[in-house]
């Protein structure tokens, strides 16, 4: 398995999902997974997607700059790097922002996100 | 161990360590350590401060805006986001970035850089 095209594929599904059905991202999550978003915790599935879900934005569309990838050691985890910008309905203006996720696998041969950190490039 | 204090305490270090003599950086890794700069990738201590080492310019200035962690599993790992800007001498305008380490505990009960993954934010 190429770890570039698992996560690109990884990426790819993730910001699809969010941008469609944000409540679908909880199957991507675990009880022991971890968000920061700008600056703020939560932790497990069912705390992140109330974040993402309560996110004061109806529609959105990532688009997707770059991608980085490493492995994590030895436990088979992937560090996952993403780049990109966030349109918003109705905003003329585009926001920039950076998140990384580390992707530990599953016994059924998948991925979940561990680790996820999410930061706006403010101006 | 506060996890915050550490990783503050780290890019405190790692980013005046590279603004005043990048080449004592090699400290902070090992052979096992990886770097993906702007999607190039490099692997061990002395590829990784070669190529920082090469980066065309002399001297540098990072300023931190913001440094989220969280720790990466049970080996006592530890995920640092970090954004900010690079001022480069004699340019007017700073660079904006972001950065991501993965510190691995050593057995002397400090840490090294296990993964490091670093992008431009272009405009």
């Amino acid at each position: 398995m190429d770890p570039d095209a698992v996560s690109k594929a990884f990426v790819e599904h993730y910001y699809s999902t969010f941008d469609t059905n944000r409540a679908n991202l909880g199957t991507l999550y675990q009880d022991a997974s971890m968000l920061t978003f700008e600056g703020q915790k939560f932790q497990g599935a069912q705390n992140i997607v109330a974040k993402l879900a309560s996110l004061p934005f109806e529609q959105c569309k990532h688009n997707i700059s770059t991608v980085d990838c490493q492995p994590s050691g030895p436990a088979g985890g992937m560090l996952v790097f993403v780049s990109g910008n966030l349109q918003l309905a109705g905003e003329q203006h585009a926001l920039k922002f950076s998140q990384m996720f580390h992707l530990m696998p599953t016994p059924q041969g998948s991925f979940y996100v561990f680790n996820d950190i999410f930061r706006l490039n403010y101006a």
